[in-house]
């Protein structure tokens, strides 16, 4: 590879399916992965999958995964030349970006300053609007004070969301229906915002019900390259975590989408991007109202590369090397269908709380179009440190239906077993079986109050 | 599904992966499967996957999946309307194919007499040459008898090859190089041929060297539908058993592509064939020969399906349920490239004899672009019974390198230990940082009198 800084050797500054993620790309690409693992995380499969693996520190993740000098001691130590971030901890700090610079290590995401401007919700929309693309009606940035917050949400109207400005993944969320219940949701927001994102600045925008979740996938080189690789429909939640992703989703028109995939590449090209970065709008009909920027690789990221056959990961290695990318918009040419479960280890009768213990069995599927990203194998200890993501499932269809037919058979083919270990399985095949979800009808409201248990079978 | 015959429940007679595979496909198209097992495949996956499973008799397949009566006895006991071969034992058995008939069962495959003629290599030739397919020298038909062979030889040149007339996945042959191990060799063959195919008919055919193997996936309907997939290289092959296979392949001019595919679909629509089905030529530089047609899904058929996007289980189901294919031509888009491993339970250091016992540890690659099919799973004890193949690997990449990169990635990855257990991953990792190999250059001749053991890296 080539490029304004050579790379050769690339340290994880994440955990989980993620860094196997990236190590197998690096491992594809002939490039030295370094993982970066706290205690608990010494035998995962990206542990041992990886060139070299480094303890960083203990379980708490303030104190590893979190703590920018422990990860650029490591990624130093280690002969890294970049440091790739993952998605969650520190993938969207723009101080974090600084510091790798600051090391002289190449940080694989956008630069600090366009993480910063899209990185906050707030500057984002105002970006966004700025150059056409509708937003929500919602506070001009983050709203501090009981009576200002008062005041706002009397301009905007109910029900409000109240959110976090650095937020990202669902965390700090508060949505607000009702007048006297706008204060403690102002306050349990920003209580969660700090604890999440270290920065406890909210904002409100108004609140949507019965809308799609859809958001653009957009790959942004050095070289003025800005190209779309079609959009994602993540608008089955449950408290506001995305639980199945798809693409091209069962309910977007053409025109939609191509509207969607301009706003997205013009934001792109006006905030200076560079990476893989995700788009995220509302949508209802045909009417859309751009959300958010996601500056970092994507949990759902498979659905785009089964359809497109785009390795993402590879795409940013690329562009952090500062290659531009060998292919144009003309060249992406999605098939079919595909979508993604996340397989849990949480435990459906007792509210979804996380599970874990040793897995005595763990077999995932396998077989024609399906796809299994997992840091989990047999034997291996479920630790409770972490996010519950145990396993992404996707499956790829000739259209929606095959793609759901043959999850629903990936899953059911899923050996999970372990004293302690329950997972969300039951959930995601009850879904699966849902009328409305197979019509294609489901909103982001949809399992809202329900977690969805009523739809575990049995 | 509709049909002529009305399938809701598929009688696999089959083991290994080809049987969950197929098991598989029924699953997602919502079809009941049955699978017949013999006694030590009590416990594989496809047991355990399917929907019920039936004991058809002991190890020895002579009494199991080679022996009608238990099979049919199986099928409609349990309600199966239609019965799956796989591959090999008695997928090309056309008497096979009458007694599912006349027992009112849909065998999966063409019709019985099709099987007949281009089942019989003889036949198949004669018939391709009818409609101007070029095909090597060899016999006009089966020949028997010392004299017989020695002036057939006379008329055909050295170096020939023997093979059975009922042959096929390379067993039963005897290439010959010099006029005094001629009739060793048809004697070899003979012997070889009795015990595979239980019909000791051979016949003679030139042995190229240096040549290409290249086969053509078609599909055919019985709506008049006939269909290519795209070609599939099989130069790699050790004692005759392919040991990598690939599509489009790396020597593959258009034209020559063009042409291979014109004769396939020439071929199946003269023969009036039904199913999927591969037609199989040697390849030097432009020019080509057909040697045989095999009329019956193929181990290496994941490589098409990656590249294709088209799941070949799932329309050979269809077909067999007399559905019209519900695509055209200039729908079959092949992206990209595919390659496939066999992984094999062999022991290098043993002269690669099978290896068998307990599977303590086994974790198969995963993450994207890769396919894993296999029987087997941690704690299955593998089978010193049937054939040694343990599981295929199949990658997908953006072009050739990067799919061959991918597979180095996961066969790295693939976990698999226990006592008495080898596997041929050494030798195929080996391969696949062979120079030669890697530029594409080794032909069939490639492996030939050293095993590929030479390759085995450390």
């Amino acid at each position: 590879m080539s490029g304004p800084r050579a790379i050769d050797t690339v340290f994880i500054a994440n955990r989980g399916e993620i860094a196997l993620r990236v190590v197998r790309a690096c491992r594809e690409m002939g490039l030295r992965s370094v993982v970066g693992y706290s205690v608990p995380d010494a035998d995962t499969a990206a542990v041992r999958a990886a060139d070299t693996a480094v303890r960083i520190g203990p379980a708490d993740g303030r104190r590893s995964y979190l703590y920018p000098p422990a990860l650029i001691e490591a990624a130093l130590g280690a002969g890294a030349q970049a440091v790739h971030p993952g998605y969650g901890f520190l993938s969207e700090v723009p101080e974090f970006a600084e510091i790798c610079a600051e090391n002289g290590l190449v940080f694989v995401g956008p630069a600090p300053g366009v993480m910063a401007e899209l990185g906050d919700k707030v500057g984002a929309r105002r970006m966004m609007a700025g150059i056409g693309v509708p937003v929500l009606p919602g506070t001009d940035g983050p709203v501090a004070g009981d009576r200002a917050v008062l005041a706002e949400a009397e301009r905007i109207g109910l029900p409000l969301i109240v959110k976090a400005a650095a937020g990202g993944g669902g965390r700090g969320m508060q949505v607000v229906t009702d007048r006297d219940s706008l204060l403690s949701g102002y306050r349990a927001a920003r209580v969660s915002a700090r604890e999440y994102f270290g920065d406890d600045r909210v904002y409100l925008e108004r609140y949507l019900e019965q809308v799609r979740h859809v958001e653009v996938q957009i790959l942004a080189d050095g070289h003025g390259n800005v190209l779309h690789l079609g959009a994602r429909d993540c608008s089955l939640q449950r408290r506001h975590q995305k639980l199945v992703e798809e693409t091209p989703g069962p309910a977007l028109p053409a025109e939609v989408l191509g509207k969607l995939a301009e706003y997205a590449v013009r934001g792109a090209q006006t905030a200076g991007y560079t990476g893989a970065g995700t788009f995220e709008f509302l949508v209802v009909g045909t009417e859309v109202a751009f959300i958010e920027t996601n500056c970092r690789i994507q949990v759902e990221h498979p659905v785009t590369e089964m359809a497109t056959g785009v390795d993402l990961v590879r795409e940013q290695l690329r562009i952090a090397a500062g290659e531009p990318i060998t292919f144009q918009q003309a060249d992406v040419e999605p098939r079919g269908a595909a979508v993604e479960c996340r397989v849990n280890a949480e435990d459906p009768d007792r509210g979804f709380v996380p599970s874990a213990g040793r897995l005595d069995e763990f077999v995932p599927p396998g077989g024609p179009f399906v796809r299994v990203d997992t840091h989990a194998y047999p034997g291996w200890t479920v630790t409770p440190h972490y996010d519950s993501l145990l396993a992404k499932v996707i499956t790829w269809g000739a259209d929606r239906d095959q793609a759901l037919d043959r999850m629903d058979r990936a899953l059911g083919e899923f050996r999970i077993s372990g004293a302690g270990v329950r997972t969300t399985i039951p959930l995601l095949r009850g879904l699966l079986q849902d009328p409305r979800f197979r019509a294609g009808e489901c909103t982001t409201s949809y399992l809202d109050g329900r977690d969805g248990a009523g739809l575990v079978a049995g």
